[in-house]
């Protein structure tokens, strides 16, 4: 084992992880600012990267980096093969096999119809069309369709819960219904998808292996799910008392999803499958503290799932695979049999007609199962690099469009943080002014000319009001405001005072943190939202003696930010 | 790239990754128990899989997990040197070099001492007996000796630190000094092996590529600790406020680091040092939230480091090898420089005796790092296997002296939580009593009865000092103790109280959580300690709320443990 790798392959073997850890993570980043999942960046960083843009524009750099033989080779599908079975672990542990039974009676409804719909009008059409849709010469038609059936009935999860995060539904019941039913969908379409692999095992020729793979794969997810899920929480408090904690948990989970994948390799389905089940029985014990769950989620959410998306670019030529008639059929049936059975469930289990629809469309999405789902396909030659293209199409599609429809049949439902109405240019760290008027008549006029309005408007307007009644709020706050005729949007101002200032608050208080808040005149709903986000946010007396170091719009908003994602992920 | 791995090596993969990992922890923390760092136990656990033990045993199994040759000998080095990578990574960024400045004078002077000592008898020692030691045939007697004075040189800061930590001496004078040193030789001694490294060089040969080689090393550090440090700190607020944070910093410091390392191998040191430069500048901007430092940190010292001690474990034929003369020899020589360089330079600096001797005897530990460069040197063909083992036993034996030594100096010093003194057996969760004095003849019978003393006598004593005053603290704690005479060391007992039971404390509140504290008649220190600790553990009602959900002692155990932990850490 020793010098395995020479000094140049080695060099390759670093410089490629770290090109594509960078790349897909700018990537991410900018496909999310157009509400677009991390995993579509990630995968395109993949596909400039590859043999569709750098391979045609610079091929030999490309295969500098990226050569298609050898150790550097091996070395690349082996990072991504663990990447994905720690991936999927992760996936598993955000399954939470509860809520489908607190469900009940409407998730089971809705399961089925959201399933069963997509999954028939997906199987009838492979096995009308095979060979149009793209099945490889490798296996037969039934495989082929039970796959394709498969692949339209299951719904990304990831994706889902994101959304109704964002738009803040996730716990409400509606949001409850929508993540019962996608856990739901994406167990049993993993259960169907597993017998689809034991299916294409080459070895698996006869009845009887594949018989065999089968059992041996059910037997295997019963005892974990059972006696392993019981093992585990009895295990869980132990190694927290008597061992190094956060670490002895880390590695349970990360060696039994690596084990459990050898296992479920061996016996004929693919490895991701036995990681997955582990993730599950792991994220289902109340033990497991919340910060290890974030720290795992975490680590491979960010270092190893880019690797993963990222190679499958690698592996991809787009542009010369890209059928945009075969997009399209496979998008709209797939859009009209999901939408359809999604709002047939809502309705059948007693929803409104609006929360139907938006069922529908949040069922009607798409991710990185869907592009795993179909990458294993590929590689085991059930399906061509063209169908695997459509897939990876109809994952950006479909998110966007859920994401952007829901939004809208949502919209007054979407709060968005203060920090996002925050004028750069409006904000002071270093208040020149001591009396409440004088602070009042700067922050204005530096709002005002940040937002371009007229500056004696502004600080008319908010003296006025502030002459009603005081805006200190106690605490070391205080929420000066005013509505502003003409103002299309509200715009937050900061000023950060070091001497002390009155503003007349309950608790005598003097003000440190002066927040600025102009609104439109009719808008009520965001003008109350901002101010209870900006004294929710300040609750604390710590935050607000860091933001008192602060020096800069940027550092305040990072700190802001990061201080917002502390507290609510402790408690998620 | 598609389908380089076949179904069999992917089994092989994932089932050798799993079964190092589980494997490394395991030893890991027992030999955490016996007070010796956890590599000393990773490198155990690769000694056993590998040839020393399952090789001999059962030489089919060992070929099969862990083949010599072909893909999976590849892969196992690939995840070997990313894991060393990023590991460095970490141990830059816990190095901290303002401390160096801070600690001024004294610092220089017991660093100089600390590492010229060592340095120069390694340099003879090696310079007159090179064969004997162990200079492999690769490379001259300069090399060797810079080599072996260097080994010498350097003290593992991560053990140190620890053994600080766990004898509260680390914010301390002396444990600020005694880190000072030690991240002085650290660095000292990398830039001084990054030079070894370029001499060893086998394209380097004459004097012009060595030359260009340690110009290139050494302008890219001070580019990396000056521009790039720079770059680091401007860029982290902006990240964190523009970004979807913890990831993009993450990823930031993650694709760092492998691009530095692809660059530093390029060049012709080792991959490490590029890396280990990047940690030190991502570690020392103020920028890093603490929460993402723990992060990586932890996901990398207990995932990656575990693989790549492990792998080191699997190269070596430790018994084989295992030369009890040479490691006599070599220990003595780095125990007496090493103590004396560190005696003599805390007399020099001004420290009194005693504390001169602890600052000898904590930089007298060699851990990770050391067996790094040792690594290096042998897959350089620059020192011989047996020479490898001896540097592995000494790590094991002066990390096993130095704890034990420090610890008898400055036994009083030590502080254990409350937990360590509880009885299993003493903690009621269910307390059946409702009144206060029946409590405590209830909770003084089980805890006399686990520890084996005479009921009637414990429960007299606690209920006697009970009657001077009683010993509700408030919060809802109460805490109610005893003198025993007999008694050898402290005893806690537990019981927690579904009614609500008067223990007349100031706030007027009814204690839930009793704790019965019970000491040997003349321990005053240890007494106080323990109250102190209760008292400061239970601050927080959130945390007194959870106990009241605990069901067992390891369940309660697992709680205070994990809930330390986060505290403490947050506030490193």
């Amino acid at each position: 084992m020793l010098g395995q790798l020479q000094h140049h392959e080695l060099v390759v073997l670093l410089l490629s992880l770290g090109l594509l850890l960078v790349s897909a993570r700018v990537l991410g980043e900018m496909v999310q600012r157009i509400k677009l999942p991390a995993v579509v960046g990630e995968i395109l960083a993949g596909i400039l990267l590859g043999p569709t843009l750098l391979g045609t524009v610079a091929p030999q750099t490309f295969h500098f980096l990226f050569p298609q033989e050898g150790a550097n080779a091996t070395l690349l599908e082996g990072f991504s093969v663990v990447a994905i079975v720690l991936f999927l672990m992760v996936a598993g542990m955000e399954v939470n096999l509860s809520t489908i039974w607190q469900q009940g009676r409407a998730a089971l409804i809705v399961s089925s119809a959201t399933m069963l719909l997509p999954f028939a009008a997906g199987f009838i059409m492979a096995w009308i069309m095979p060979d149009y849709l793209g099945r490889a010469t490798g296996h037969g038609t039934l495989v082929f369709a039970l796959f394709f059936g498969t692949l339209l009935a299951i719904t990304a999860l990831p994706v889902i819960a994101k959304i109704l995060l964002d738009l803040r539904l996730y716990r409400t019941d509606l949001g409850m219904l929508i993540i019962a039913t996608a856990v739901f969908c994406d167990v049993a379409g993993w259960f169907v998808f597993a017998g689809v692999m034991a299916l294409l095992d080459p070895a698996a020729a006869g009845m009887w292996s594949i018989t065999r793979t089968l059992l041996l794969t059910l037997g295997f997810a019963a005892l974990v799910l059972t006696a392993g899920r019981w093992l585990i929480h009895r295990i869980l408090p132990w190694l927290q008392a008597h061992t190094q904690w956060p670490g002895s948990v880390l590695v349970l989970a990360l060696s039994m999803a690596l084990l459990a994948a050898a296992l479920t390799e061996w016996i004929g389905v693919h490895a991701i499958f036995g990681s997955f089940l582990v993730g599950i029985a792991v994220g289902d014990s109340s033990h497991l503290r919340e910060q290890t769950r974030v720290m795992i989620s975490r680590f491979i959410s960010y270092f190893f799932a880019p690797l993963f998306f990222a190679t499958i670019g690698l592996r991809l030529n787009f542009l010369q695979n890209l059928d945009l008639g075969l997009c399209a059929l496979v998008l709209g049936v797939a859009l009209v049999s999901k939408i359809t059975g999604g709002r047939l469930g809502g309705r059948w289990s007693g929803l409104p007609k609006r929360e139907s629809w938006v069922l529908g469309l949040a069922l009607n999405t798409w991710g990185a199962m869907e592009i795993i789902l179909g990458l294993l396909a590929w590689e085991n030659n059930l399906i061509t690099e063209r169908l695997f293209v459509v897939i990876v199409m109809l994952v950006l599609v479909t998110s966007l469009l859920s994401g952007m429809s829901i939004e809208r049949l949502l919209a007054e439902k979407i709060h968005r943080p203060f920090t996002s109405y925050l004028l750069p240019k409006g904000c002071l760290f270093n208040l020149a002014s001591v009396s409440r008027q004088a602070v009042l008549m700067e922050l204005s006029k530096v709002a005002a000319e940040a937002a371009q309005l007229s500056v004696t408007q502004v600080q008319e307007a908010v003296w006025h009001r502030e002459q009603t009644m005081a805006t200190g709020i106690g605490n070391g706050l205080a929420i000066p405001h005013a509505r502003i005729s003409g103002l299309k949007e509200p715009l937050v101002g900061l000023g950060v005072a070091s001497s002390e200032i009155d503003f007349d608050a309950y608790d005598g208080q003097p003000a440190q943190l002066i927040f600025l808040v102009l609104v439109p005149v009719h808008d009520d709903t965001h003008h109350l939202q901002i101010l209870a986000d900006i004294s929710r946010t300040f609750r604390r007396a710590e935050l607000r003696d860091k933001v008192m170091q602060t020096r800069s719009y940027t550092e305040f908003v990072a700190l802001i930010k990061t201080e917002k994602a502390e507290s609510t992920e402790s408690h998620v």
